[in-house]
Formats: structure tokens, sequence, C-alpha cells
């Protein structure tokens, strides 16, 4: 590994606005606090994160219930398999009122609403947290989401993202339409609001989308949220090299993790944008105790928390297959394996790990770890344990940061701040301040200029 | 007037997420604090209506700039005639966090979001500030709105009210389909999250939307969101009569007044439901001063503020019309009169009190209060005055509460709050406390029971 001391490490809680984290049976751990339909309990998280120097915390978002499994929401709602999905909005919100420092981002789907919209919703957010807002852009293809939202089906994986290219050119046109100095605020007599010359009006017309304009909401404190994006797939990689400003990227071992983060960065520069200010981060599932031995137990116990269904039902949903239709240990055929959707990276590992071309849904299991579902690796032991595999990670150049899961709320990020976070400090590889107040100076981003007349590429 | 003493009065705050109050100009008032895009600015108001019991504060919405005036939005920049309008689900988090009584609610049209996303953004908002929120339904009508969210054109306005019933069908039955009971979070091994049998799915099939289901939040403090309509036309009438608890009706008399507020209850009794449980509330525009001499002056300086294109450009917006093709004297042609669309009561006023067949733009200035829009009632002078007005519209059958309008922001809301409120407890109208901890609680509404087996009725 080569001797590059890097000291800027990017730390993202990795947030559900649900009943349990990333661990599935999360909810039934006894250190949990089962508040998940309050708003003290994500504010409670967000004031942990702020003093542990997070940069972000960040929620995922899905618009169903688990239910391919059996063709059946009932295991869903009886188990607590992620059967609660709230909107974000609300929570981030929360959680940036309750803090002053911490980046607040959140997903919102370009499948499913009008792009004026959604740069109205974020750009509000942004005002309202002081510029610290964040929206993770993706693509839905979830068949249960698209009967929920009234739609018959999904365009195919290429088209979604060509769709989503114009959704985000229009959201960004919307953003960057008031000019950053177009607000004057002069209550005296004759006195303007703000400079007809420097409000513009988008007037998109594209192949899905349209939206006039002009926006109703000023530019913020950062200029515009910041941009996160997780393709992973070919033209996936594009959208996020093309839009990111920071990538999720998931990935199993650091071999894995270098290539994929190589592939990133030249895809970046082929955009023609500088690719030290994409910021990739993976993310992982720590374990951290004050011995190795807790370490282990507390995996073991969190692990043994998921029921074997919560990990079909989830696995499921991502690999679009209803494992009810098997036997635990029945194989599953040629044809069943090669007709699954979504992310074939699992199935790929569930037939390499377990040395059987037929895989049975029990293999599927023990691999996915009971189905925290993504290619992620857990870094378990003490706070220098934990701390070492993220300084190799970070300093052999397989990531620039970390999307941090927890194995329950809110004590999985406590024990993550308490622990590992001054242990990454000590060795200056994290910050122990902030450095500025918005989420663009705390990435160490560029400012955000609005330049007049929109562009269409930021 | 019958002498019929009641003493439930609901007040309501009049909020918009944007740089001015119902007052255009409101912005330049030298009492305004200009912290608009900031969440202080909004839990500032929301503690001051707390302070005075205000039972809810409540925003409007708008998805475009005026712009129709000289078709163009150059001027509502410069004039920041209500340029700025925002996301009100960020602002309405920020003050139900600032509060703990207040009930907060928020305008979402029906006509370009997908019921099932509208259902999860308030219901997981009343969780967020523990059942206190409520959802204005509305239908849009306005060209700007359809060109920035990309729709040709509007379905009719009979057929908007068609839709609505739908999408408000699929809201509530979404609000509806987890039992009261259904969560049980058991975590002892093999304990369950929730009942199966009690979560249902919609299977919502409709002639313009479609649902499915299962939804993704449990019932919340209050059971579900407060539902507020405000159409007042033949159909929306019925529609709210239908679906509202809590109906906005505009009126500018005391005998117009009664005439709707009995037209509505008795519209509420066709549809099978308690009239005394839905309540009626116009916006009023309350100047108060502890001199009538002083509310005389505050309300000529409040007028003042406005511009003269101030009331044309928003006057322009709900007739339709581009008063910048005229001189200001110049006469409007009945042609144009019979052709605006929208609030054809303004109009009508505008020609009855100017005397004109044919009124020129400065009688529609003049007559519209420069541009404050509502069919509402000025209430000027001392406490004592304000409240032998209110009084008398709300012991005389006209209403049971107020929308309450500011001239400024915040000091229009802490001057009815310090000067008003307490004159209305001391004449045992309005209350000292609030009764209970959530909206329905403090409405006085009947609780909102889930009944299994979702129905298309509330």
């Amino acid at each position: 590994m080569a001797e590059r001391r890097r000291t800027d490490m990017v730390l993202i809680a990795f947030m559900q606005a649900q009943n349990c984290t990333n661990y599935p049976g999360s909810w039934r751990h006894p250190q949990g606090i089962p508040d998940f339909l309050s708003a003290e309990h994500y504010m409670r998280i967000a004031r942990t994160l702020e003093e542990g120097k997070f940069h972000l915390a960040f929620f995922d978002d899905r618009l169903a219930m688990p239910d391919i499994f059996g063709e059946d929401h009932r295991l869903a709602v009886q188990w607590g398999i992620r059967s609660v999905k709230m909107d974000p909005i609300p929570l981030m919100t929360a959680m940036g009122l309750a803090t002053t420092r911490l980046g607040i981002g959140g997903t919102c789907t370009t499948t499913y609403f009008e792009p004026f919209d959604v740069a109205r919703t974020f750009m509000t957010l942004d005002h309202m947290i002081g510029g610290r807002a964040a929206w993770n852009v993706v693509t839905s293809m979830n068949d249960s989401e698209a009967r929920n939202m009234g739609v018959a089906e999904h365009p195919d994986h290429d088209l979604r993202y060509d769709r989503a290219d114009e959704f985000v050119e229009i959201v960004l046109g919307h953003w960057q339409s008031w000019e950053d100095d177009a607000l004057v605020v002069d209550t005296r007599p004759g006195g303007v609001f703000a400079q007809p010359d420097k409000v513009h009006r988008l007037d998109y017309r594209g192949r899905w989308y349209n939206s006039r304009g002009p926006f109703t909401v000023p530019r913020s404190k950062q200029g515009q949220p910041v941009i996160i994006q997780a393709g992973q797939s070919g033209r996936g990689i594009r959208f996020a090299a093309r839009w990111g400003e920071l990538v999720f990227a998931s990935y199993k071992t650091l071999p894995q993790a270098r290539a994929l983060y190589r592939t990133l960065k030249d895809a970046v520069a082929a955009e023609g944008r500088n690719p030290d200010l994409v910021r990739i981060a993976p993310p992982v599932y720590p374990i951290v105790g004050e011995t190795r031995a807790i370490a282990e137990e507390k995996r073991a116990f969190a692990d043994s928390l998921a029921r074997p269904e919560d990990a079909l039902a989830l696995l499921g949903e991502v690999l679009n297959i209803d494992f009810a239709k098997y036997g635990l240990d029945d194989p599953i055929g040629e044809a069943v394996l090669a007709n699954m959707t979504g992310q074939h990276a699992i199935r790929d590992r569930v037939v390499q790990v377990s040395g059987k071309a037929n895989p049975t849904p029990r293999d599927f299991i023990d691999v996915s770890r009971r189905g925290t579902i993504h290619e992620a690796p857990v870094f378990c032991g003490t706070p220098a344990d934990v701390a070492d595999q993220m300084e190799e990670w970070y300093q052999g150049e397989g990531c620039d940061g970390f999307v941090v899961a927890a194995t329950h709320r809110p004590g999985g990020y406590e024990e993550f701040a308490r622990l590992v976070v001054p242990e990454l400090q000590r060795r200056g590889v994290f910050q122990k301040e902030y450095r500025g107040r918005t989420l663009r100076e705390n990435l160490g981003l560029p400012p955000s200029v609005a330049r007049g007349r929109p562009t269409m590429r930021h």
C-alpha cells in the first residue's frame, strides 16, 4: 500500500426513516430506543453525529413495503422487515434544526416526481437548515413502488438514466436561476426586493420533462444543495460522474474498492470535472467493542436479531425474486438465477462464496449476512482494529470516506462516535473540528456559483 | 342577532412560506423581520401563536411566481410580489418542533402529485410533530404552475374536483389502512412488530388514480391529519362538505357569511356528516391599535406599502387577466370582464362597489384593498373594536372562527396575540388553555378511528 497520508476522511451516517437500521431485526435490539416515529429519535442521533464531527447524515428511501416474499406484506408487517418507511424530508428538517454543522442528506427518486417540485423542496430545506442539505439522486425500479405510485411499469434501466439526466438538468437549472446577488430586500420607498435582471426563467423543454420557471426560491448559504449519487453500473457510473459531488459506491473487498474508485474518478475526469472534488464513499458495517471479544459477541448478537425470513424478504426486493417459492435448502435453478434483476453482484457473490452453481435460499441468507444487503465490509473489533481497517481502505485509495451503518439506533452511532472517531482523530485522518458552517465548506467542495442564465451543466 | 353565547371560537393564523404576508408590500414594513428564508422566522411566529393559544398555523401554497402581468416575472421580482414561494413542509416541521400544542396545517394540491406520496408526507409530519398536522386539499388552475410542473393544460373546474375526490379517497384510505392497535413492537424473541391482520392493502383502482399499498406509516397520535378544505363554488361546496373537517370560506360581509355558513353546514348534513363537527372559518384582516386612531393610521400605512403594480399583479393571477394591457384609468370592456376566470366574486364586487359597468384597473386596486385578494373583512380598531366585530360574526352564525391575516411578520401576529386574544378570552369566547395535545383534541373533533379494511369515506 502506498504511504499516502491523507487527513480529510469523510464520514457519513447511513440513516433510515423507518423502524430498523441497515440491520434487519435491529428493532429488537434491547439497546435500541423504540421511538422511531418521533422527531426526538432523529434529533438525538443528529446531536450524537455532530459531537462525532460526522460530515453528513444520509437517508435512503423506498416508496413501498417489502412484499415480494410470498406476494404478501404480512411477513414484513409481522417481523418488522422495513415495514415502516416515512418521508425523509420532515426528519431531515428536524435533524438539521437540532444541529448547526452536520450536513443532512436524503434520497428522492427522479422516477415519480416533477423536477420543479423536488428543486423547491430541497432548496427550501437548505434554507431552513442554513446551507447543509444534500440530495441523493436515484432512479426507481421496484414494482411495489410503481404500483403504489400509480405507474404501470418502469422504463428500462438505461432509459431511466436518460430521464434522470433531464431531471437533474432541470433541478440544477432552477437552483442556478437566481444569481447569487439577485436578492436585495431594500425596504426603503422605491427600493427593490430583487434585481429583475438577475432572476432567469429556465424555459426547459426536454424529451421527458418540461419546466418553465422562474424558480421561486433564491440561493442558499451554500448556493445550492450538494448532489449525492450512488450508481455503479456502466450507465450509472456515467450518471454519477456527470452529476455526483459525493458518490456512494458499494464494494466488499479492498481490491474491488480500488478498481471501482479508479473507474469512478476516471469517469469524473472524462466528464471534464476535477476528480479530487468528487468524494467517493462506500457503505461499511462497523462493530466496535472495548475488546475484540466484545465486538465479536456484539456482531453475533446483532446477526442473531434477524430471522431467516428477514433476509429473504429484503434480498427478494433487491433481486426481484420470491424466495417463498423455495424450501430453505432447495437449490435455485439456472433460469431463475439468470432472470434475477437488480443487484447482480449479490447473486454472483453467493454463487462464488457458496461454491455452488445452484445456491439455496440458506446460502443467500448466510452470504448476505442475514440480509444486510449492501456489498459492504464488516469492520469488527476494538477501536484500533476498526480504525486500522478504515485507514487501510482510505489510505489505499479504496475510498475518500465511509457511509457508516449502525447495528441498532441510536447506540450504533454512539459507539462509533465515542470509540472509533477519537481513534481516527488521534491518527490525524479525521477532522477534530468542522471546517466551516455549510456542507459544501465542510466537504471541501468549491462554492457553487450561479452563472446567470442557467447552464445545463454544473 | 340571536343571543347565542358560544365559547369555542377557532383561531387560525394565515401563513405564507414567502417574503410577504397576505399584504402585498409587507416585506417593506419597517417592523417586519426580513429573515423569511430562515427557520427561526417561522419558529418565532409559532411560539407567538402558541402563547396566544391559536389552534392552528396554516400555510397556503403556489407552485409559481406571479408572471401574468406583462407576461413577465420581472415585476414580481423587482417589487417582491410573492416572488419567493417555498415548500411549506420543512417550515411546518420547524414550527411544529418549536411548539407543543399549536396545530400546523399546509396546502398541497391534488393536481400535480401522487396521493400515496402526499399521504406519506403528511402522516410523517404528523408523527414528527406529535399529532398536530393538517392538510389543506386544493386543486390547481394556474397556468404558470402548470408550465413549471410540465403539464400542458388543466382539466376543467368540475373535472378537477372529480379527480380530487379520488385523490382524497386514496389518501384517507392509506391513512386508515393500519388499524389503531396494529403496532405492537414486542422486542422479545418471537415477538411481533405489528399484527399482520391489522395492516391492510388499499388496492385502489380509480378512473384517474391507482394506488395499491400497503401504506408504510402507522397511525399518528391523532390517528390521521385533519382535513382542511376551502372550496366555495357549487362543486367546491360539495367537495368541502364531503371531506372538510375545517373549512375556509371567504366572504366580505356578515349577511354573505351567514348565507354561505348555512349553505355549507346544510351541505355537510346532506353528506350524512354532523355539521357541528365541521368548523367554518373565513379569512379576516385585523388591524389593532392601542387607540382607534392608531389602528386607522396603521391601516393606512400597511396599505401604503403596496405599489399599484402589486395589486394588479396579484389580482391578475386570480382573475387570469393581464392588467398590463390597460392604462390605470382605462375602462375594461365587457368581453374581457366576461372572460375572467377564477374568482368571479372579486370582479363582481369591483363592478358593484365602483358603480361602473366597465371598471378601470384603478377601481380593481381600490376595491381590492391594493391586492389583498381575499373577499375578507378588515376588522380595524382597538382590541375591543376588533373583538366586537369578531364576536358579531361568530355569535351571529357567520362562522366558527377566523383565519387571521397579518399586515407584517412577525409583528402582525404579535399584536393580535397580545391585544385581541386577551380581550376574546375575557369575553369567554376563546380558550385560555388548550384542551389537549393533538390538533383533533384542540379542535374538538372526534377521534379518527381506522376501521380495519379501508373505507372510501371517513
